[in-house]
């Protein structure tokens, strides 16, 4: 069975000079499975065809890509898919060919078992030592420019904690380090913009178009912490996770959270 | 001849889970040869190690480095070397390995012949519509996330100019693309200080360092453009270049800049 495809072929190298390695100058999804289908395919494919826009890059086809999805998926219950595009070879040192020629490199991951656990446990969290840098003109793109998120999960597993917060330097909430957030503070459920920083999450963009559900987008500052009532991250391959710890301050798991999880398992559940 | 280097082994593929490829998690230099020799070797070095503390990559050895450079330049008369230091494949997606295994990856360019014209004519040059995002770990640091850079050399392009002035979100001035600026404003020589955007550059440390030379770090911002008396960029291959022009407004090339020039050529001359 073949678990990684570049540019639809069996393989798992790539030319050292593809600008993706050079620069990070590349797109990426990640996408959950169940069998061959991705019940959060239209919204991963707007997302990759509009960042690409963004970015320049030509947009790729997602029917190609949902072949070389059904490809590497085939014969599993359940898979984690990432699909990366980058801008291929060539061009100046950081001038991009006039006509990129994209690379698309596909790889399928076994579902991680950790995730169901973690969605009825909850997670423990620390506050990331590190900021996020903010106001630049890729905020919201699921880019591959991500050493800020490295550094934050590692600081995360040095601190013995499940995921990080991540604030920006103006001390603004911003996410997790893969996941979108979503906080109570005041009685109100609140999901910071991510006009500034931020990667726009398909799990919370999915969320949002819920009905009867009462989400503002506002900004949340690091004063406001004590003040968290709740506090729940989410992505579209893990899903709804509670978070039932910050630092040292234990926080409960709001019904309103579990509600969510049924409507996200209903989702998963009618996919196949 | 080899003129690529993967792990010391002539190559020109990497293993597509390289994680400077799916985050840009690695670190890079590029560095002028003349010969098999870098006038401005220790410097690289330096910040080489420096930056890789900073990222948590385990430091590579300079002298295995230098070995593998004089093998990639043998026999040539001049060169550019980039050296590309990976976190290496594994992890958990963003968490880095807890024992990181660096590739490095070794590639030679030819010479780019238009640079000592550049040198002598001076540059063209734009006002980048890109903006850096500031404020995070990451400034200061030449690390493989460099998005913002391809798009602001792919706007200096399609201006048809040779570079793109950079400022942060806030409008502070920078750097350039791919080198550091220096502005002459008020009769004096300043540089942007690089703690919260830009990379430090080696050729403008270099300079920095000459006796002599009045150069403050003070911050620039975009209402001061119209003050500006002379500007000019440098990093460590393309040395130090005048600016002629920003936008529409012609730039004269100060006799000092030329006095600049003579001591970074007197440095690659007694080189060999």
């Amino acid at each position: 069975m073949v678990d990684v495809l570049v540019d639809g072929q069996p393989d798992d190298r790539v030319p050292a000079d593809d600008r993706g390695l050079l620069y990070g100058d590349h797109l990426f999804e990640t996408i959950a499975f169940v069998g061959d289908r991705a019940p959060l395919w239209t919204h991963h494919m707007q997302r990759l065809v509009d960042d690409a826009a963004r970015l320049l890059i030509p947009p790729p086809d997602p029917a190609l890509l949902a072949d070389e999805c059904r490809r590497i998926t085939a014969g599993h219950d359940r898979s984690v898919v990432r699909i990366t595009i980058t801008r291929g070879s060539g061009g100046r040192a950081y001038e991009p060919p006039e006509v990129p020629v994209p690379r698309r490199i596909l790889f399928r991951r076994p579902w991680p078992e950790h995730l169901e656990r973690q969605q009825r446990d909850g997670l423990a969290m620390i506050l990331a030592p590190v900021r996020l840098a903010a106001g630049g003109e890729l905020a919201g793109i699921k880019h591959g420019n991500r050493l800020e998120q490295v550094l934050a999960a590692s600081a995360a597993r040095r601190a013995g904690a499940d995921e990080a917060l991540l604030l920006d330097h103006g001390g603004r909430l911003v996410e997790a380090v893969s996941s979108n957030i979503v906080a109570r503070v005041d009685q109100r459920w609140i999901t910071p913009p991510l006009e500034r920083a931020g990667v726009r999450g398909v799990g919370l963009r999915w969320l949002s178009s819920r009905d009867q559900l009462d989400l503002e987008s506002a900004e949340i500052d690091a004063g406001q912490l004590d003040r968290l009532e709740a506090l729940v991250v989410i992505n579209s391959v893990a899903g709804i996770r509670p978070v039932i710890r910050l630092d040292d301050v234990s926080l409960p798991v709001d019904p309103e959270i579990r509600r969510w999880q049924r409507l996200w398992n209903r989702l998963f559940e009618c996919a196949d």
